[in-house]
């Protein structure tokens, strides 16, 4: 019947994406059928990425899809979930050629395979306007052990993996205002999802989440939930070598780092008894985890420098909105 | 912190929406953490509807809102699946007022409450493109017991929930080509998903889908899949007493009401043993149910005249590609 189209581009190009994974039914059906593993909760985020605006126009598709499925992903690492699948829906422009669409697919094989995943189902439209993917993701936790933000509290201690600004030093390199430098342009096109840390901190984090809008803003989110202050100490904050050198350089303040979104590093919280177990963790998986402030009574989030005084970071983070 | 734009747009006007739902988690984590049911399977259901695509981008938010939810739970009725609850990433353009963006959630609010659901998570932003709403509808069924698209086999009966084709003159009364019904534009607007009958199909139907792309490429897509052939009785396809007045006026013939899209009733297949079940269903349901073919041994579709000859239907159906 409807060989061609929507079809034919499921069927030919989608498909395979399944990996005969039992879930999908090959995505001939209208839903996926999944097992979560008995005893285990289902964790499921969705997230819609648009072309010019969360990632740019003139990426690659296969980047553009690659860093979806990254970002996405980081949503199930900050809940502290294992991944099982996901489903997207994609939406292009109206006369890109097969290459192109092509290209999209590469990126969706090239990082679901980076984890294991396979594509359970979803759709594909065309619209009028730019490259629009919206993807969710399902993965599970054993029941009743989901990190969640609520949870932190005055004494806990606060902590960051990884490192901080680097996406958003990549982002300008993207969009030519920086020199090119690799590293730094990775960060921002292929993020690591935290995965295997992530369920490492269920029962040890007291709250987490995954850095999106950018440090400042999202210990806002966790200050603003909790009822509490988050203090951070702006010469522990973590950088990377080529962070420093954007600052030296002055291509950027500290400010500007802790304000970038696209980070995808945890952020979490752990009472301070817990601080030898956190340090032990960073050395079995072999990522740096580092103790970056304090949650302390009060409300919102400050900067401190090295006397104490509060940094301006200006308006806080970064919002699509 | 970040009290504004899109924080606070969730936070005023989605979480209520969460009613209060526990894997919803007020819509405050990175992802929604579900509990299924002991011995069920979570099914799920991911549709992108855009805006001069899939609905007229004269439509009001509170109607193209409304129709995405309804859409999506008709592939959960097709499914055989109870609906849990669904997620919502909307992308709409830039510079829409507040006004209208209450439209959206009141189009949601009023689909989610007319099936008793809750918004479990997703997404919000602004892209320089239409109105892009990505749902994805989570539903369960008992394990084993999902209606699939595969399995139908020659000598099963060929049935349809409801009557065909009233959506298609409905999208004809909304772009202005065809004079007002309420009826119509209400089976164009306002989708029914047959969820009580897709329940009732387990264990009953060899195969289902609920029709989207238009009778006969939805009969196509369950043939193709099969390695059978359908045919259907012109005579015996179900029209409502709208549809016979148009095709009487010659607004519309047959082959216009059973290639139109967006009927979202069920098309199903049964092995004739089970024909008076089916019957005392519909009566039970107090929806009709008719049988309008048969399963058979060879390939394609066929609509077929009371003389047995082919009815030419043309392309075979509406794609949104």
């Amino acid at each position: 019947m409807a060989g061609g189209g929507e079809f034919g581009f499921i069927r030919t190009r989608l498909a395979p994406l399944a990996g005969g994974h039992p879930a999908a039914l090959d995505l001939t059906d209208d839903a996926a059928v999944l097992d979560p593993e008995p005893g285990h909760q289902l964790v499921i985020a969705s997230d819609m990425l648009v072309a010019g605006v969360h990632f740019l126009e003139t990426d690659a598709p296969e980047i553009a899809a690659e860093r979806c499925v990254r970002s996405n992903l980081s949503d199930l690492a900050a809940m502290g979930a294992q991944p099982l699948g996901y489903l997207s829906s994609i939406a292009w422009p109206a006369g890109v050629s097969e290459r192109w669409r092509d290209g999209l697919v590469a990126g969706l094989a090239k990082a679901q395979n980076a984890f294991g995943l396979c594509l359970l189902g979803g759709d594909t439209t065309v619209g009028p306007g730019p490259l629009t993917i919206s993807l969710t993701m399902l993965g599970q936790v054993p029941s009743g052990t989901a990190l969640l933000r609520r949870g932190a509290e005055a004494g806990d201690d606060v902590w960051v993996s990884g490192t901080i600004g680097d996406a958003r030093l990549g982002l300008d390199i993207a969009r030519g205002i920086l020199a090119a430098d690799p590293a730094l342009l990775e960060r921002y096109h292929r993020p690591t999802p935290r995965l295997a840390l992530g369920q490492r901190l269920r029962g040890l984090a007291s709250a987490c989440l995954d850095i999106s809008d950018g440090l400042i803003a999202d210990a806002g989110h966790i200050a603003e939930l909790n009822g509490v202050r988050i203090e951070l100490q702006s010469s522990q904050i973590p950088l990377s070598p080529s962070a420093v050198a954007a600052v030296k350089a002055g291509q950027i303040d500290l400010a500007g780092l802790v304000t970038g979104g696209d980070d995808y590093e945890l952020f979490f919280c752990a009472p301070a008894s817990r601080r030898e177990i956190v340090h032990g963790l960073a050395a079995s998986l072999g990522l740096p985890l580092t103790r970056i402030g304090a949650v302390i009574t009060g409300q919102g989030v400050a900067l401190l420098d090295s006397e104490g005084g509060a940094i301006e970071t200006g308006s806080g983070g970064f919002t699509h909105f």
